[in-house]
Order: structure tokens, then C-alpha cells, then sequence
């Protein structure tokens, strides 16, 4: 079937408790440090409430488990009275990839910055997450600066 | 002089007016669109009295008016009750580069984020931006995932 893609509520346990999951297996998968599916499913139940982060969560049955994620989150933009849209995590659990859900949750997440005021979305990602970059390429992201013939953009980051 | 480096205050007149003007210069220098000065001083006025945007102000005299900015977000973090901390700008204008004031800058964005609570800073840039990419690797901002082995992280964008 089609997969398809709903938003989690906050108020619903099952989907804060699929959320911790899969941010969990997202984590173990990458060998990242990772909390609890417990506590992530408490933490991002907090952050969903305010309103500042949103989850979609996929399927490929009506009847299974979410078996993807988009996590993506709002801040209001310096250059205009509009929002901007940050996608923090995108998750396909691995025997589910390649069958159209990535590019489903992250059409979604589009849609809802967009009704949401959104005039801008942004990630970051590695130079060997090629399907993943790719897909965001096929969406009409650019990691390059005012055009497809500018400058590569990079993400720097450090702990504090 | 040493260049030094204050917090701006969102109720000062003089602190909004000079950030507008900043912001307005920057984007006419990178031949960016930009909102009149006015327009810029108003909406960080309004971010910064939430508590999620804060602006730093550089001097190079005691009693020059600024000639750099810092603007840094803070959301919270996803995997921990911390926040983490967004460089949205950094800019310091054409004839007072090379002094030392970036870097100040930077040093007091980072000092601020930490007394804030949070875990990890991040931001975008370009490749052409040699002397910005320079001061933030002195700094050990990284644009590799993981270490100085691990593969390029690419910042990703798309208007809506």
C-alpha cells in the first residue's frame, strides 16, 4: 500500500512512546549516545505541547506501528514576520527505506510549514547520507548559496 | 584599543537602531534583499524581548557607536533538558575586520550560550568564506560529523 503520514499528538501516549522508539533506534543505529525511548518519548511530548517542535510519524499499514518520523521545528525569522522551519530528525526504520515514505514524511513536513507560515526550510546532513541528500536535492533543497552555481553552504557545530 | 563586546538590551533605543542598521548593511553588502534598518531594529526588538534571540554589540572605542554584531537562538534540545544554541549572524563592518572584534564576538556568543545552559552551538556558512570558516575552526567548530576524520555536513535549504 501507499505509505502515508499523520501528526503525532502530544496527548496520545502511543505516539509519544513510538517517537522515543524510533528516535532510540535512530540513535543506536548511528552508534550516537542516546537516551531511554522512555525519556524521549517525555521529552518530545514537552516540546510537541509549546507548539516550537512538530512530529509526523509514517506508516505503510493502517493497522501497524509508525515506522518513520520527521521531527522539525519553528522559529520565528529575523527578515520578515514569518516563521522558519528547521527539520531536526528524518527516520525510516531500515527494512522499510526505499518505498517512498522519507520522501512522503518530508513532503508533509513542507506542507505543514507552509500552512503553519513557514517561508523558509533548512537541514543539515552528511556528504555520505547520499540517499537522503538526494531526496532533499529532488525537493528543491540546495546546499549552495543563492543558486546551483554558488558556494557550498556548511554546518559547523561544537559542544559548549 | 582592545575591541570589546556587551549584551544588547531590547528597551534601549540606541542598542535596536544600531542592529537594524547593522542587519541592513550585511545583506547590502552580500547583495542579499534587505528590510529598511527600521523594520530590522523593530522585529529584534521583539525577538530579543522573548528571551529566544540574543544580540551581542562590538565596539572598537568607548565611545564609537557598534561596528559588529552576534545574533544567537536558543531552542531545547531535543535528547537532554538543555538547550542548544543557533548563530543566525555574525558581522562586523568591511573597514574594522581583521581585529580581532569577530572573534571577541564569538568568544562572548559562545560564553553567553554556556551561562545559558547550552550544550552544543551551531551555524551555517559558506566554502568562499575563508576568513569566517578560519575563526570558527580556532574555535573548534567542526564541519565534519563526528571528528576531524568524519565526513562533511552539509547545511541544506529551500525557500517555501
Amino acid at each position: 500500500m501507499t505509505p502515508f503520514v499523520r501528526l503525532a499528538r502530544p496527548e496520545a501516549d502511543a505516539d509519544c512512546d513510538a517517537i522515543g522508539q524510533l528516535l532510540h533506534d535512530f540513535n543506536v543505529e548511528f552508534d550516537a549516545p542516546t537516551p531511554p525511548p522512555a525519556s524521549l518519548a517525555a521529552r518530545l511530548r514537552t516540546l510537541m505541547k509549546t507548539g516550537e517542535t512538530v512530529v509526523l510519524l509514517g506508516h505503510v499499514t493502517d493497522t501497524g506501528p509508525p515506522i518513520g518520523l520527521s521531527v522539525f521545528r519553528f522559529r520565528p525569522d529575523i527578515w520578515s514576520e514569518d516563521d522558519e522551519c528547521y527539520v531536526a530528525e528524518l527516520y525510516v526504520v531500515p527494512d522499510q527505506r526505499s518505498r517512498g515514505l522519507g520522501r512522503a514524511l518530508m513532503e508533509e513536513t513542507m506542507a505543514v510549514a507552509r500552512r503553519r507560515g513557514a517561508n523558509r526550510i533548512e537541514l543539515g546532513t552528511e556528504e555520505t547520507d547520499v540517499q537522503a541528500r538526494k531526496l532533499y536535492e529532488s525537493l528543491g533543497f540546495l546546499n549552495r548559496e543563492g543558486g546551483p552555481e554558488g558556494p557550498l553552504m556548511y554546518f559547523y557545530e561544537r559542544e559548549l
